[in-house]
């Protein structure tokens, strides 16, 4: 390794995943900004779930919920909350995926963690704990759920631009869900994509200890 | 679809990633505990980072930054930081990775997107905005972090067990980057995975719109 910079393809046989793999998840994947109108099965969004599910949480508590806005009725719900930019968007994905964290999650820690007994009541007593604690697991899953729908031959339009209270009250009226980012799903078609934009590089990202 | 839960095997022709890249990343691959005395290589550190920045942030923001924590020294000084319940796994790892936040990441905003020339300013005007937007992505990237961890052949151990504040003193006492998430990494060894805890249902984590 030379001092100067490398570009990725240098590094290209230390990757255990196949370039294939990689191009899909990582290097060739983009944001969809457009759908075709192809609508996505029930079973392809349940395998979406079937993969993401088994990505780590801290102590499992598995946070994350999602909806998946998918009928004319759900998705007329949900356009008046989603920030104008992104309603034309929204409106072309056949299903766009409510991420949310359960707020009342510590009920499945007896099930999910049974080796941890005290937890379930240690987080309920701990509001502080129990938000951030959900919160920071709900966001990474978010994360692994993006890289989800790739894997699952889809292509992801995630989206922060969306009033979150709106989209609470609309959907999630008992209060126990709390949306924290929104996915369009889909097929892509000529105008998905936007142009690559660059990324910091390793030079500013990284450093050693 | 029949109306009984049916199980992820029924699911895998739905999938455009291979069995093999399914396992690696997400079905077979299990947090690490334990580490083989293996090192890593500092090239296989960069081929992690040349693959996780590709994943998506919001408008391109990319806050997420890394520090390899791999010299006797730097575990020295780590390792009072982390819970006592962590610390063994922690001192096992060749690396651990300290997933941070760059507080003042809108400084590459106009490099990152520079299609987008007030948002730096935006983003710098608005406390709340800019500590709440990059929090999240950070927190977003960190969930990519661990997979691409895996697609580069090596176990990750994510830990939320530390103690954030006396990290950022420890390594970041410029107040600049927070961290977030530490993440363990190395190769396996015969101690390395416990047993694999269940997961909310399709039924349990899903809904419909």
């Amino acid at each position: 390794m030379t001092e100067t910079t490398s570009t990725s393809a240098d590094l290209s046989h230390l990757y255990e995943l196949s370039p294939e793999g990689r191009r899909l998840l990582f290097t060739d994947a983009r944001t969809g900004y457009e759908f075709s109108s192809e609508p996505v099965s029930d079973e392809r969004l349940r395998a979406v779930y079937e993969l993401v599910k088994w990505a780590p949480t801290s102590a499992n508590i598995n946070p994350m919920r999602v909806l998946y806005v998918r009928t004319p009725e759900g998705k007329e719900r949900l356009l008046p909350c989603v920030a104008k930019p992104n309603q034309e968007q929204t409106a072309s994905a056949p299903v766009t995926a409510v991420i949310a964290v359960d707020t009342q999650y510590p009920e499945f820690v007896p099930e999910l963690a049974p080796s941890n007994p005290n937890f379930r009541s240690m987080l309920e007593a701990n509001d502080e704990l129990r938000i951030t604690h959900g919160d920071f697991n709900a966001n990474l899953q978010a994360g692994y759920f993006i890289l989800a729908v790739r894997a699952t031959g889809l292509v992801a339009g995630p989206m922060k631009g969306f009033n979150a209270e709106a989209v609470d009250k609309e959907f999630f009226d008992d209060g126990r869900w709390r949306s924290i980012l929104l996915v369009n799903i889909g097929y892509p078609t000529e105008g998905s994509f936007r142009e690559r934009l660059p990324r910091p590089t390793f030079e500013q990202a990284v450093r050693t200890a």
